[in-house]
């Protein structure tokens, strides 16, 4: 090792090579919090940099994990003793903004919210959203092809990406840097990378799609009077909204009710005793014809009595209080310690049949276990909050397989949004045939052949 | 051959299995109309049957090409004597449509037409739309990643596709019939298949992801004062019509002049003394807010000066009669006889130039050539109909030189949306890296390493 190191130090310069202290004082992680154990972290300025460190990690066959942004929540860029942590903080650089083209040209270490004001900058958008704007990076968005909170309207970051250049294992940089909307000459190699965690290949910039920008914001705040009233509203507002409906966030009344009446954390801004609420939000160019066309559809919604009552959020106050019910995470670990979580998807229609299932088997076996349930239902996701009193590996496995198993059924996933890491992959199975897990292997083997980057990650090796 | 005919026919039935007349009665494909040489053409009934016979091919290192509807534009599609045709035409089946989720599971054979009206069936639409609709197959629009008119407002095929089935060369199945807009369990293997062209595995079913409907549609024809007013009408669209674009289809004047003035064949609806014209369409929910939507923005146009004339279609004859215009390549082969069309993609703010110098390179080589140029211009995509009074080899490989070499240096595409096939397959390598080249092949070798699925197709054997 240290003679791989005094090879790296050169590549890189001596103050990007992070060794002893300057490796344990980092956090694995934002989710754990626990110490970095790599061996060394390794800050490259430049692709050619990244290249240059991996022909030489290869050819010592030295195992490599990619660090972003360090926001996953499925253990996904973890490192041993003997794996080298290779940083993208140093690739920050915004290189390009196409006005006209709406394309614009990144280093994977930006950060998400950097990206998103250098497109509101010329007044275009980048469509991608979520909570860990400021930290997370473009690199590990793309890694972890990322979901949101506009998934509905936009699609997940495979959607935003238009090109992109990956270093394999061996150094090889494959630059895909494409950046028109069309482009059919040979393979999309871009999708290889895009969603497998660093396990194919380390994005080192990409060429991202920007959209319009749609300046109307509305909210609204909805109940329902059962799970058939919630998926028949949301065909309503597809119909009614020309498709500018961008969150569809559907909280079960045992969410709705922890977080409002139970926590005292919020004032319901209804009453708390609808079966279902949900968080809507549209994005339209106009405020004027927008913010009509909006009303008119929940006053439709109301009359075909697909929705008991609604609030639509007048300020943009309002709208980040009816924001924070959904997004308390804190007042859910508050309630529910120790908390496990769930990011799951499953066909809609199943979705309630499934929520009542796993809650009777959860009650079965833990009488004091307690579970609530909110989700991107537009996009088939469902992230659970479970307690049963415990946070033992025991208890969590039990749990886990009660979550899980009935997935298998129903043609579910076990991570809608969040990636398999080394959390999920004893999982994989329930969500994926053997041949498309022997198919994972192969395009392993074939771009990684010594099993380097991100080594274990998404495919435990005794799946091999 | 004979023998490994007698294994087949007993897995898809004597009658399934075509040879001798019953394969040259048939076309090569929609383009050049000669006969199918292909030594047999076998017509499977299900995935099972795909498989089995892909597994008595590659034991008998038999090679295959895919039959869908044969509408390709570059022999993606042509097999050789010593070639098996596998014809997908017996699998059209629209199993199941689920509107609640919005998503439709159909047989790889179905035809683009069959889907359309089964989505209309249930209040909702599927997003791609191309001439070829009653002819092209399902399975064709995914090997190809087809295009079409709505590409800005919905993208590719490849964002239609939730899940799919494919069969590999050795009889593997692999089976990722995904059904949520979410799944991050794993690699994304579907895209592997989706715009590979057949040659890596073949696709016998999908998922497809249904949109909510836009009855309302709102057409136009502008005239532009020059390209750089073209490209800011691009924009203002993009903020005025809140992401409702969903044609933006701009002819060059010359274009626009042959079709309607020289040619008579179409009563130019505008006078046809603009530098460029461009045929709008935006998509709704609802007629009065829509069109009143359309009209302003339209409006707002005329007074920036982005535009200095417009007509809107006040009925859908009027809506036909534009786009014929657009559409009118009977008036292209009559006028620019022999033919040669192009389908490239670039960067948009490249366009005008590269149009410009291609004219000047052309005219200066052929002072009789002509040359006229639309093009889905949002997409980043033109389409160049050129005729320089011959259609010899020569003078094809001649012209093809002058209109694919610029675009390496300006980072553009040798096809934007019809794909690589036999036709271009010379000229990846001026769309693509040496290393993206070689990873194709990697991946070629790993699923495909006897190399029988649509041999020589996309990958030439020389860049191996």
């Amino acid at each position: 090792m240290d003679a791989l190191l005094k090879e790296i130090t050169p590549i890189v310069g001596a103050a990007n090579v992070l060794t002893g202290e300057d490796v344990s004082a980092r956090r694995v992680d934002w989710l754990t919090g626990a110490p970095c154990r790599a061996k060394a972290i390794v800050r490259p300025g430049s692709t050619r940099e990244v290249a240059e460190v991996m022909r030489a990690c290869h050819a010592a066959r030295q195992p490599v994990v990619t660090h972003g942004g360090l926001t996953g929540l499925v253990h996904g860029t973890e490192a041993g003793p003997d794996e080298l942590a290779l940083s993208l903080e140093r690739m920050t650089a915004i290189e390009a903004v196409d006005p006209v083209s709406a394309t614009l040209t990144v280093q994977a270490g930006a950060a998400l919210q950097s990206v998103q004001q250098a497109a509101e900058a010329v007044d275009l958008q980048f469509a991608l959203d979520l909570g860990a704007r400021g930290s997370c990076t473009i690199g590990g968005n793309i890694a972890t092809n990322a979901g949101g909170i506009r998934v509905i309207r936009y699609g997940m970051m495979r959607q935003q990406v238009l090109g992109l250049e990956a270093v394999l294992a061996d150094g090889t940089v494959v630059s895909s840097m494409n950046r028109m909307l069309k482009n059919n000459a040979g393979f999309d190699l871009k999708q290889l990378f895009i969603g497998s965690e660093g396990v194919l290949g380390i994005v080192t910039r990409a060429v991202l799609h920007l959209q319009p920008p749609t300046p109307d914001v509305q909210t609204a705040l909805v109940a329902c009077p059962s799970f058939e009233h919630l998926t028949g509203l949301l065909g309503h507002l597809g119909r009614y909204l020309g498709g500018s409906l961008a969150a569809f966030e559907a909280m079960w009344q045992s969410h709705y009710r922890l977080l409002t009446q139970e926590s005292g954390r919020h004032t319901p801004p209804l009453p708390p005793d609808a079966p279902f609420y949900v968080l809507l939000e549209s994005l339209g160019s106009e405020p004027q014809s927008h913010g009509a066309q909006f009303a008119l559809a929940l006053e439709r919604a109301l009359e075909d009595e697909l929705i008991s009552d609604a609030v639509i959020a007048q300020s943009d106050t309002q709208r980040q209080s009816l924001w924070a019910i959904r997004e308390d995470i804190e007042g859910l670990i508050q309630a529910l310690s120790p908390l496990l979580t769930f990011d799951v998807s499953l066909p809609i229609p199943e979705m309630d049949r499934y929520v009542t299932r796993l809650e009777e088997a959860l009650t079965r076996d833990w009488p004091r276990g307690r579970m609530v349930t909110f989700g991107h239902l537009g996009d088939g996701n469902l992230h659970i909050s479970i307690t049963v009193g415990s946070a033992e590996p025991a208890a969590r496995l039990a749990v886990e397989r009660l979550v899980y198993t009935p997935l298998a059924e129903l043609g579910g996933s076990v991570s809608a949004e969040h990636g398999i890491g080394l959390e999920k992959r004893h999982y994989l199975a329930l969500s994926r045939t053997p041949e498309e897990i022997t198919l994972m292997h192969t395009l392993k083997r074939a771009l990684d052949p010594h099993g380097l980057l991100n080594r274990h990650k998404v495919l435990a090796p005794e799946d091999g």
